[in-house]
């Protein structure tokens, strides 16, 4: 049994643990990043001084064995009266850490309720407040403030925690067991760097005798990494792990007309992530969803989905195929 | 495997569920009352529309194999935040209405997660609104008002639902397969009656082949059946069904000093239900709980049960060995 750990958080880890999740001969442990603090999730956490539960939410619901049902019941998102903006799942990740007594045993419990394939690991059991310090010298706070405003425009000279933010044990362990260690795919700024840069995990990365892969995400976000090519996702990561990655997974093929048309919509113009050097790491491979996304209003996985976007299966298979 | 069917809701089912889980040679059906409208389950109800999950929520943890966080889990009530007084496991059934597209079907996907022993039915998947006309002509309106309502100083007249109330077809199934079919214990025009008013539910009883029993409250209720004897709740319960009941079980023991101290703080005198009447039908066991109540402020299950109370194990035994 192979195991392999997910570094992530959000969208990108769903998509690809989706797809793991159908491999019987490796064990999965998903790390999940723990900086969130917008929308229902950011309101659970203020209110009630919780750990932020969404992107564990999203990473249990792909690991989950159960019906369809419970799929649907962890994304529920309320719709009328006091409860209205909160999402089901993230709820019962609010109570379940009230109840055990902390966010990594809730989750522990949730994993159980929902027949999960592996574990999710919360990448920290301290409060993160992320910040990003622009070279302007401006600051911006909080995940939500970072996903929302312009990073690009004077460029990031640090991204930190307000406060010291400790790498969970658990978190450490699969590291160090790791066979096949996952960077991505997701959000930079919002979904990787912010488990990268937990104190303790550049140094599990160093100790770990696992092979690193980036699968590098499809599309830049605007105002965060427009124009950008592989290598700069790849020169911004090794800056913060301060070591080579193993390897590199990129697509090599292209999206319809209509996907494109689509993504122009919300997106803009020139976002898809180009190649123009020689890497021996990289390793080329067909990754693209050709399915389009209905969005279903109360379905907040598929609702923050871009339309461009990894085939869970390809992507997986893609990835097993390293071990 | 003998079928057994209770018909109730609330505490009284809790207490005797969680007694008849443990024995595996029965299968067990719980027909749950569907009039409760206050609290967290009024709020849901007024702001979701979903029918109200309270009692529901009560059978599920009493037969619920998971472990004892699960069962704090779905007690947890909330004490901060926009969430304040909802319990967890009310806003999950509710969300499960959502979902699964009616109560009923969410009822039983909750059962599939919590691993329950038997089956959880509501007895309607109408809309019910209890109503109690007294002899001075008043009305109470919903079972919030009845319950903290006094319906004894000028009587009552009649129970019935304010609209149309039919009953489940698989609460109508339950009751048609049964062998032994419990009435209570519990609250009687809150829990007990509110099952029995439902269209088809006597005429469901008439034609069953199974035996009835009703195992008669331990104490009064105040300003609703004050004084009352053995005798009067199976009046009271005959007259709504149109038929005999078979058995009537009874406790033999008395309370300790210190529990009868503790109900009088709350309850007042003159609370034990008394029995003066001969009755081939009765058996009587010791059948009260030597436990005194702790009370967990977030555990509303607790904190609503009384200080003399039926004792869970005895309480299944004496109805397992009816069969």
């Amino acid at each position: 049994m192979k195991n392999v750990v997910t570094v992530g958080g959000g969208t990108g880890s769903y998509t690809l643990l989706r797809g793991l999740k159908k491999y019987n001969d490796i064990h999965i442990n998903a790390i999940v990043s723990m900086a969130d603090d917008g929308g229902s999730t950011g309101r659970l956490r203020d209110e009630l001084g919780v750990l932020p539960p969404g992107d564990v939410r999203q990473c249990l619901v792909a690991l989950s064995e159960h019906t369809e049902t419970v799929r649907k019941l962890m994304n529920y998102r309320f719709e009328e009266g006091g409860l209205t903006g909160h999402n089901f799942g993230n709820i019962f990740l609010a109570a379940l850490e009230k109840v055990a007594g902390t966010f990594a045993s809730g989750v522990s419990v949730a994993g159980e309720i929902l027949k999960i394939k592996g574990e999710v690991i919360p990448v920290t059991e301290d409060i993160a407040t992320l910040a990003i310090k622009l070279k302007n010298g401006d600051i911006l706070l909080g995940e939500n403030s970072i996903n929302h405003g312009n990073v690009q425009s004077s460029g990031v000279e640090s991204i930190y925690f307000e406060n010291e933010v400790q790498i969970n044990r658990h978190a450490h362990d699969a590291i160090m067991h790791a066979d096949l260690i996952v960077l991505g795919p997701g959000n930079l700024y919002c979904s990787i760097l912010p488990n990268l840069i937990v104190k303790g995990f550049k140094e599990a990365l160093k100790d770990s005798r696992a092979k690193i892969v980036i699968p590098i995400n499809l599309t830049n976000k605007k105002e965060h990494t427009e124009n950008w090519e592989v290598a700069d996702y790849v020169n911004e990561i090794e800056k913060i792990i301060e070591r080579k990655v193993d390897l590199i997974l990129i697509n090599n093929n292209s999206p319809s007309k209509e996907q494109i048309e689509l993504y122009k919509i919300k997106e803009g113009d020139g976002v898809m992530v180009g190649n123009n050097r020689q890497d021996d790491r990289i390793i080329e491979k067909d990754l693209l969803s050709r399915e389009l996304v209905n969005f279903d209003k109360s379905d907040t996985v598929q609702e923050h989905r871009s339309f461009i976007r990894h085939d869970s299966d390809k992507l997986a298979e893609a990835i097993v195929n390293l071990l």
